[in-house]
């Protein structure tokens, strides 16, 4: 087990060796401390502002039963000359007291930290270079993309799980790339996941899109017209997938004819 | 008590009549439900900022648990290559995102409607006003500041306390207007609420500064030297209050070698 891990480790790390910048797990055992960094500012960032939201609830709440109140009978409540100093007051200063609170800006540390940080950051080409060599991998392993997606590589100590937007953006490096076959595998992953109830941001119709067009790169009309029909349940109105549509069965019908001239020369 | 009450609100109004704006009790109560308006706006940027802020926290704590584990065995960890591109993903998309959502305005609902109301919103001057007609009040029915400011006036029905801010502001604008009989009565009711324990942003030391002051400005030198000496009991490094301390003992001293000398010269 640890033999293989090691393996595959090594593996891993002379696929990524191409890539100029983050080549060293010491390079990227760095960005891992600059994370647990930023975490922690952005946790001081989170209780400053449950702190000063806290504040403006406290008002909201004291106000909510006031104006009630008052509304209920307001020249009763305005009879009392204490409540209308206190009108005077509230709305002459108190309200620019909360407008303050309201505005006052608590991003500052957090965001500082992290534009100091971001200059150490991996780019997109970083971003990709990971991808394309996690690409590799599945290749010379010949793993599926579920089997990578799960985690369930052998040997690998700390089982990592990958979402459907890690699906989805592996699946477009390979778009990208016109890498149709990879595209399709990961694509078709993220769409499983999503359908087996997964939350995403990333959602079906986008992915369809995607898988539609990389299947029919790759010459398989009748699965690419079947892909854009589920698009267009989802949404009718989808212009691309109308377009594809109408496309995909020309060419379909294109084809028969041809097959059917072909076969009526055959047999005289 | 309902007869009292209306003649006591009639007072207040005709004691109120000389500010020119806010007159009516219609114009007032329009102010009401303006500020009811703005509570509304109030509660649905609260209820955005929430809804922000929960976002913000659920990225803060996932990332929390996962640098922990990988910075416990970073080799072991990033050895994963499915954890390598994660992490480059993280850094170089979600970390952006996250941005964002930190630097995400909701503000603008609730500080436009803040701003267009403003313009109906009294001003120093009404404040002022407000607040000369409540002191006015109080000398025509011999009220003690106590009284007031805990709302028991005669017949009123929505019965209004004043906090510590209210009666420090109050005594405040007599001050401004170099009456400084009132300054100490209120200046007085807002030290004996923060004693009674009532929370505030006012502190001790501000309002003995001002109540010092008023009592030294109405002759009474030994009670104004005993305030200040209040004051550096509780900052010993306060400029003012060492200057003053100073300078009442100098006139206290002054006064008695005056006195004894009076009273040779009578002696003789």
């Amino acid at each position: 087990m640890a033999l293989s891990w090691f393996l595959l480790s090594f593996l891993f790390r002379s696929l990524y060796a191409h890539n100029d910048f983050f080549t060293s797990i010491g390079q990227m055992t760095d960005l891992l401390y600059t994370e647990k960094d930023l975490v922690k500012s952005l946790k001081e960032y989170i209780r400053q502002e449950e702190n000063r939201l806290e504040q403006v609830k406290e008002w909201a709440d004291k106000l909510d039963s006031l104006t009630n109140t008052a509304t209920e009978d307001p020249e009763g409540f305005l009879g009392h000359p204490v409540n209308a100093f206190k009108l005077m007051k509230r709305l002459n200063s108190e309200w620019a007291d909360l407008e303050s609170l309201v505005l006052k800006d608590t991003t500052n540390g957090f965001i500082s930290n992290l534009t100091v940080q971001r200059q150490f950051f991996p780019t997109d080409e970083d971003q990709t270079g990971a991808a394309k060599a996690l690409l590799r991998l599945q290749d010379t392993y010949r793993l599926s993309a579920n089997t990578i997606s799960n985690g369930d590589l052998p040997g690998v100590v700390h089982k990592s799980r990958m979402t459907v937007a890690d699906c989805y953006e592996l699946g477009k490096i390979a778009y990208t790339d016109a890498d149709y076959y990879h595209t399709e595998l990961w694509m078709a992953q993220a769409l499983t996941q999503l359908e087996e109830g997964e939350e995403s941001t990333i959602d079906k119709i986008t992915i369809l899109d995607y898988l539609s067009y990389a299947i029919y790169k790759q010459g398989q009309l009748e699965r690419a017209l079947e892909l854009t029909k589920r698009m267009l349940k989802l949404d009718p109105d989808h212009h691309r997938a109308n377009g594809n549509l109408k496309y995909f069965e020309f060419q379909l019908e294109k084809q028969s004819t041809a097959e059917a001239e072909k076969k009526e020369v055959e047999d005289k």
